[in-house]
């Protein structure tokens, strides 16, 4: 079995990601960060979700983003509640953390690397693409070319380095659909941006209003 | 003025490039890592240089490169001392880092974009080709393209990033004569892989013996 590393947040898409990297025949070594997120409960819903899936092995590393500040899941700035489809449509919105994508990858990269790996897998999809820009086709692109470019594996041995992106051409109906045909335990991942301590999602963010959209048009019950 | 990233480690070649930021008229805010590296006294004499040159601030983020080990400089792996020319000059060394400049110049983007500055700057050089592929002209300017389509400022406002790397040409004497005419207090950088904890260099790692033959090409007194 070929090693691959797959980003993993608690999250839906994240846990599909894993779900479908496992389907492909990938031993998955899960990756999370805590990075001053306000939310760390997402952690152990991670690690919840990387053992239910059959992740080879969980890493959490500590990377510190809020000492750079500038966005509301990680500065003391409140998260938008209650937005209109207009705004949450378009524009980059205040949930965006600077180059956090880039950051990620760099990390799955040097864990890849590390392990010999030349697979990384990310739940970036199309219903991110107009607000974060790291969330595009091109973006990624020029990551994996980064890549080869970075690293010892590519540079000297011609490793080729491959990023996944499963969920890129899917509506949030879609990924719930691929998610429970994969068997991921939905009511176990955590979409919200501020959910409560113990995990209760505020049902007023961008992400519960996309999440509850994505259910409604999929015709799957949430939490089940 | 313009704002600029700079990458600052606490060794002899960062220590120049923020000399040279300085003096093609960049504000300059320094950016170094605690990642578990075993000799944090450079982190002490990052911050020691940054004022003494003149940068606006100097910010330390922590990251943890531990949890994927593979680098004598992270893990438990000695230090080589002592190797022939030959060995110096071919092959990736062990104390590579995985990815380490992707990590490096992902988290300089996103205190950039904090900044809204879109120079960064970076000391690698010629030297390090042969070993290090994330020092090679290439890499940065795939750097480069990652970054205007990772970033707001890239994919919506037009900016188009760039990473410095005036060292890129240049060979160890040829930095030790730039530092010396930037006024970079050369005595104060730490250059080696093993320094005990008060900052005296082992004098065996290749580090030290590419410094070592740098002062001597260049005809100055190291630690003047």
């Amino acid at each position: 079995m070929k090693n691959a590393v797959v980003l993993l947040s608690g999250g839906l898409d994240s846990a599909t990601v894993l779900a479908w990297m496992r389907r492909e025949g990938y031993a998955c070594h899960a990756l999370s960060f805590h990075y001053g997120q306000r939310h760390s409960i997402e952690l152990a819903r991670a690690a919840e979700l990387a053992q239910a899936l059959g992740a080879l092995e969980h890493k959490v590393t500590e990377i510190d983003l809020r000492v750079f500040g500038g966005s509301a899941l990680t500065a003391d700035i409140d998260v938008p509640k209650d937005r209109a489809d207009r705004d949450i449509a378009h524009g980059v919105p205040i949930t965006y953390v600077p180059a956090r994508n880039t950051i990620f990858l760099a990390f799955a990269l040097a864990y890849a690397e590390t392990l010999g790996a030349s697979d990384i897998a990310i739940g970036v999809n199309a219903i991110d693409y107009s607000g974060y820009p790291d969330c595009r086709p091109e973006f990624i692109s020029a990551f994996e070319r980064l890549a080869n470019l970075a690293t010892k594996a590519g540079a000297q041995d011609g490793a080729r380095f491959r990023v996944h992106t499963p969920l890129q051409e899917l509506s949030k109906a879609g990924i719930v659909r691929l998610a429970v045909e994969l068997g991921v335990p939905v009511g176990r991942t955590l979409s919200c941006y501020d959910p409560s301590s113990e995990g209760v999602p505020c049902g007023h963010c961008d992400s519960c209003i996309l999440r509850r959209r994505g259910f409604a048009e999929a015709g799957i019950r949430d939490g089940a």
